[in-house]
């Protein structure tokens, strides 16, 4: 079912978009182009639980694969997650090696885990097959996103059943000292990018990065990420919009009427 | 409460947003920018009363000023977008004098119209005022878009209270048997742009222009259109990830993986 | 099913309140209380057919009578707020004999009229009763609100299965030169009242009357209106926030925090 | 895109399910059974233009083609149905040549008809194609289901680019003075039956028939006809409930339990 | 208030429908049958709050007591299924005498518990009875449905306040080694249920079993369970629909047009 | 952005509005008057994420400051309630310290606390500015309902980043004793009172107070209470149906009537 195993076993890098708006047709107008996955934003997309459902229906269909960031470690909604249709889950903010392993405990099935059984919409979906494949094909991803999640890299990524580790930069700088930016120049967050490559690397863990743009993405790429998300769906309207207007008004103009 | 007649009535141009997807958070998206108004387009956007009761809501309190086009010369639904707050209404398909009647009938209240009293949002949204002045502010914009149309041009921008003619160049395309599509070259149908701009001078009209890019934007506002629609919240979308994709695959990735 | 029939014949007063917000919380708030009837207002109301469904399933279960307004005399909006458990329907601007047979038409099965027959919901709520009683339970209430229904009033209130006429006084006031608002004192506009209550009363018909106040209610009941209109959910919140801001300023203050 | 045609061409017999219940999800597990087609019924289903939209996008990613019943015949909804990605529209009581003339005019693009342009939504579900390929992939699908239908049925079924008649056989009951039901044994209904497979096939037009279980539904394709429903999701739902109750209480405590 | 209490009390068996649509209508649909209970689904079932509120709102008015199985052991999603009128909360995963002290503290008003103070509707709906009785009426339904809750049963049912222990047998098999499946014939799994029935009964707790079929579930009354779950909305559905079409088309060709 | 604050600063009081109807037409009402705050209650209200979205959307563009109360200390409904435009959380069940802290951590970003960044709509609608201020103007309003809280009061006040204590009489009436309700004269909560404003006072933390009536809300202003709740949405409702009623049918028939 989930072709970024695949992909990645291939050593090719995927490419993700991200989604924040509670839009099942913006979902679909992304989905009708050449993402390996699109991950479905619940913490700071302003989606809530119907409107997930509705935007893993509208691009489930498609060939890109549906993934969905919970807004926390909780395993309630990580399970309604699964059981909607996602073939991966991102959590945020897991800081520990106890944290990573309760949340992989949410995302898999005894004997690997204790996710709840009743997958009635997966199996409509993706057939009777999804229960015995479940446990390889929905992946755990994990944020790597601040200072004490560094600390305790090794054991986070030693924990059995990750899949992936997804780097959020914003709130890694944040903690770190420094301005919440994607795509920094700052030496001290691009060694710990390194270095979560290389960590990661070591435990059989994909490393993931969240981009601003895919310039930025094709050097994460070649440092050794290989899930990369490079824009957004409202950040694309947002520059739509505003190159249009510039391209209309000419660029002396543009700034004044900006909000 | 109606900004753009006083801009058109100091001769400047208006640009317009146009937003198919039926969300209130990419509205808002829309009009953080610097737009004149924004249409809400209930015919071939994805939208349903209930969200373009939200994505109003969303917007109207920004200075972007809300008009909707309504799915089709139906006072119901007409009466509903002005009561939810629209400033305007465009109106598709109006090919005669009795149809521009009827519709400028449902915009108006008593004695220009028939409309039906009880603007319970547009008091709460714009106060009290509301009703004095709505007869002036609500713009009642008919679509110019089939042969028939041109046929009967002068009788219809004849029609006391018709605000602006607006040009569906896709339609006029059709039914004029050429391909369907924005920013034409055809000479025939050029010609027509310049012969609804001309008349609807002559009658004080404004002539209006749905354009798929900025650039032909500035080429009708020489033309002499002074509302010009140059994109749309779909289309930026598209746009916006069709541009990111190839700029993190190369150019020669890009086309295969569409769809 | 319909109560509203059975306390006319008593010849007693029913009371109805008007439900404008999209909400079905607040419908079934409102029919927590002794409402004989409670009308939907799909017209002015912000509400669209699924809010309409919503509201309905809420209220229906109560004792309280379920009634909706359309937005336009449209048989297929007519036929869904049947269908979705409506015991009857207001249609606005029933301006002529014409109109009026038009609006019974698409509230009866043949042979008394054209009603498409599915009524699902209907029979699940009421039971395959419904079915046989339909015509005579589901009430057509028709609007009359301009000086060309006054002037076709006899006509239109001798049309064959019509139950109700309904007076809109702010657009009657509007359509005949006044300022529209309800409860009014204009000699012209009460003289019309009582017309339309002897009329009504010779033809069979209930008087019905929109009124903005409990004690313009009641003199409507005396003047001979047997289904009176005596508040909205709109009306009691915005009153209700007005009065309990004022009660904790004190009455000085309250002006200039207004809006 | 649309495989009815292709089936019909084969002269094969295609088996359609009915949706009633205003649910994307119920609408999906309809969907993963081997139906040719499923109808989304706006009329008397509980389904207003929102649940529509998703209910389409939850069924037309996969083989069963998605057609939709509009309220009415009113061409902005059936433009709106077009847009959100039907193939096809049923629209209730055609009852003369002017009326198919108009659903007709509605659902094709010039020089067929005028239809509106703006595709947005089945562009991206079935490709840029689909604009070439819509006025034929699109079906116009015309219910019979009046006696003055049945009398204007040779001038109805005339009209050019109509695909299907449709027999709505409890508005027809009804309308001909019989209890409105599915499945009738009336030898008067039965020859009117005869009488549209007849001429449907002398005009070219696939006749259709609304079962209510699929017993019936083959001795109506043993008629001829040769597009047949045979059951909806409600119907399911209450059928399934009513066994299951019965099977666990035994026959004799059923009745009583019910409603 | 609940009726579910008062027909133990007379040591009758109560039968239970599932509801995993997040549908109003099909819940409505299920409640016109003499089903005891509804239970809706908010763990696997396609349930978010919204959904669940309509859901509860459409048939609280009926017969059928209303119940909510909450996504997890967490007091703010308990606290809300209260407050939108749920008559009984069935909690997932209760494996500890902790877990279900938890659970009873979220169900119930002081000095039981610490379920916090606000319920509007259920006084809206129920009365203001509601709040004296609510600590009787509204059931805590512990599932118990791993090994360690097999182990802890004892304290698990000791706990003060606890109404129900729900079997939820693809879990509970998952957990001990088998494969997950409703109506199982498992020795091991068996022998389970005999203990769970035997020790509710110690400890005046009702034993309730979740059943895919009524035949199994009459064997499960017979021994000892008295609360049972005999099949879903959605089921009813797959089932219905693959029945039509296999009666349809005869069984031969059923089992290719499965998805 | 936050104009609490600097009313507070200046010693004065504020007045707060609270919402419990899913419905952002009725926020909007709500929002029409002057209010100082509207809090939109997702614990007791009939509200979930989607429509706390949507009110919010429809009151942060007045004068109104729209804060949110969670339904229980969770880090992630914190997190979207702000990512949403909340500029402050109202959290229940605030009884210990170590509760206060996590609170305080889950509203504010690094280095005072640990809410993760992504303020896409803040951003929208506040402008750039809002990340440097966010930790300053999202107040963090911690409820103080349980004796349990009371006797931990100092520890709670003292924790570092508390904005607001706020009162929830009802609950704390329960958990000492008696009779949930507001406006209460028992002198054991009424000193509770004291205590809170005074301990309030000594650590710079604001003293709120959840009032029935304005009249109360003037005593507790009078006590030093400086945020006062003196009315919701659906007391407005339920208190204005009443009062219209009964005025109609004189005072000797209401009783009967109701529910």
């Amino acid at each position: 079912m989930n072709r970024l195993n695949k992909t990645w076993a291939e050593t090719r890098t995927t490419v993700n978009g991200w989604l924040m708006l509670p839009c099942a047709v913006s979902a679909e107008a992304m989905a009708a182009h050449g993402w390996d996955s699109l991950t479905i934003d619940m913490q700071h997309g302003l989606i809530g639980y119907s409107e997930m459902l509705r935007m893993l229906s509208a691009i489930d269909r498609t060939q890109v694969v549906p993934l969905v960031r919970v807004p926390s470690l909780e395993s309630g909604i990580i399970g309604k997650a699964l059981d909607a249709g996602a073939l991966g889950v991102i959590c945020p903010m897991i800081n520990t090696a106890q944290q990573a392993a309760a949340f992989v405990r949410a995302m898999r099935y005894a004997p690997q885990g204790g996710r709840s059984f009743g997958p009635v919409r997966p199996v409509m979906r993706y057939g009777s097959g999804y229960v015995a494949s479940a446990n390889e094909d929905c992946l755990a991803i994990a944020q790597v996103e601040t200072a004490e999640a560094l600390r305790n890299l090794e054991s986070i990524l030693a924990v059995d059943g990750l899949d992936v580790a997804y780097v959020g930069p914003s709130d890694l700088a944040l903690d770190m000292g420094y301005t919440p930016a994607f795509d920094t120049e700052e030496p001290e967050l691009l060694a710990a990018f390194e270095q979560i490559v290389e960590t990661a690397n070591r435990h059989g863990v994909v490393a993931a990065m969240h981009c601003g743009s895919p310039a930025y993405a094709r050097r994460m790429s070649e440092m050794g990420f290989r899930f990369l998300t490079i824009g957004s769906d409202v950040g694309f309207l947002l520059d739509g919009a505003a190159r249009s207007l510039q391209a209309f008004h000419g660029s002396d103009e543009m700034g004044k009427s900006f909000r």
